[in-house]
């Protein structure tokens, strides 16, 4: 099979179609996004090696003795070992030992095949068409912060950032009927979060006197927690959804003096990103800025990489081989 | 009167008796507590000027028809204005426009005498000596880690720093039955904890493997952030008590990956502190180290500023004047 593989550098590989381990699935992967952690493993993220990617939608291959066989799929990426401390305690996703499809220790979805555990698969639903579905995992890691936070309908929310990530907060924010205002640089990817009932500002016109309940730093950039920080009201809470390569400078007397609380938000809850999206709560398609073939996968990489470009995602569907 | 007044460098000054305002009373100050915050107002702290001090126990002195003349108390810290948007909504102490007592726009208390807002005020129960209850604030700074942090008997909690705050802190928490830690350098200090079942460590002996549910950071050195964050379990909470002259280094990954919580303490409930004092649950005139008179106030400073001293507290009785 053809897969996209990271060795230090990005490049098409042929590799043998991975074979299903105990209570595993062989998927054939449908459709993957490129999410900026991937263009972290491009800098060397966790010294990952092996075949990238993390975010598809896919349809069960094998083996066929599996219930899942024919099914319609996305992924939970964490691969746990089930017996640490972490497993035992229910934080599996948090085992030390995990691997992470596509970004620590295991191969991932840009390629025809990818074998995982049956445990981390969920179904699609037939309402879900491919090119939605395939926003699974980010749309999940977005109602974390919901999680995380505790938003609740009253909650005042700010989110600093217009990328995917930030825009796809803002939605699913906005969804429970909270209010939402999403702060950015470029215009035209703010817009995309005013169908959502959202207030947009460019950084520089957000009123002196606007500060929040909960600020949500989705920008990626280290400037976006001061933002952040600034914003939020006291005894408010600031969600950090973004890694920094490095460390950030971190004010403290910003946190202990209004007594905020900051907290790191990782993967979040499948089943509940695929009822959004087979209610049509959340549309993430006008997310997507580029589909491209599994072959021009370094030239999609490269494009995730250009400003203004929202989501690329990569047609991995071929003749199997 | 006497007090000891930060001008750019600490001296003491004759001064009038303040006047108490409208709601005001005056406190003839009997001990107070030398904080760690003072020793940062030395070093420019919010660029305050005037007389320093906020921990005290006292007893009020005027004005004649206040309902709490001659009764012994010690007091809140902030004086909010009582109609900004923060104080409208129960958060007084952050009142943007507030002042702190001897921190910042408002005299302190290392002085004859004080006044403040009666509203600040609590009693000392009759079973509380000075030397005791001289430290309700900072004993109400270390129940807020409680508060903040949701910490319950079933947690597991480390406390980093031996100094004043970190053993207020170990004591405090451990006893409602929690299982509390501290970490520390110094075994005369460290010490102080084990007559409240607080299992003690030197840095280098924390074994690699203890990771707890909260880790409240005291100990005022930027790599306290560091040992704590190493040493949350995934989904955990850190408490920040210190704040540090400038930023401290802050990897994001650290916080995001395990979807950590970070959260920011200072001020505390000053009734919980004095029920805590009442009933001999934490006896704090251990971690005196010295009591010297007003007096000799730049010297009870630099004192306070010596490894290994614990506790100076400034005798302010003086004869009236």
């Amino acid at each position: 099979m053809q897969a996209l593989y990271f060795d230090g550098q990005a490049g098409l590989r042929h590799l043998p179609r991975p074979e299903p381990g105990a209570g595993e699935a062989l998927v054939q992967v449908r459709l993957a996004g490129i999410c900026r952690t991937d263009l972290e493993v491009l800098r060397g993220y966790h010294g990952f090696r092996g075949v990238m990617g993390h975010e598809f939608v896919g349809q069960v291959a094998g083996p066929t003795h599996s219930p899942w066989l024919g099914k319609r799929v996305v992924g939970e990426i964490n691969v746990a070992c089930g017996h640490c401390q972490w497993c035992r305690q229910g934080l599996a996703r948090h085992c030390a030992s995990r691997q992470v499809l596509g970004l620590s220790g295991r191969d991932g979805v840009f390629a025809h095949y990818v074998a995982m555990p049956e445990a981390n698969l969920h179904e699609a639903p037939p309402e879900v068409p491919d090119d939605a579905a395939v926003f699974a995992e980010p749309l999940a890691a977005a109602l974390q912060v919901i999680e995380a936070a505790a938003i609740t309908p009253a909650s005042r929310v700010l989110v600093v950032g217009d990328g995917r990530l930030g825009l796809l907060i803002a939605w699913v924010i906005s969804r429970q009927g909270a209010a939402v205002s999403l702060v950015g640089r470029r215009p035209g990817k703010l817009a995309l979060a005013v169908p959502y009932g959202v207030e947009i500002f460019l950084e520089k016109d957000l009123p002196d006197d606007s500060f929040y309940d909960v600020v949500v730093e989705a920008s990626g950039a280290p400037g976006g927690l001061a933002l952040a920080l600034a914003r939020v009201r006291p005894q408010g809470t600031v969600v950090l959804k973004s890694t920094y390569a490095g460390a950030a400078p971190l004010d403290t007397a910003r946190l202990v003096v209004p007594e905020v609380r900051l907290i790191g938000s990782r993967c979040g809850p499948f089943d509940a990103a695929l009822r959004l999206l087979r209610q049509k709560l959340v549309d993430p398609r006008p997310l997507i800025s580029h589909i491209l073939p599994l072959a021009q996968g370094v030239e999609a990489l490269a494009l995730a990489q250009q400003p203004g470009v929202l989501k690329v995602l990569l047609d991995c569907r071929a003749a199997a081989d």
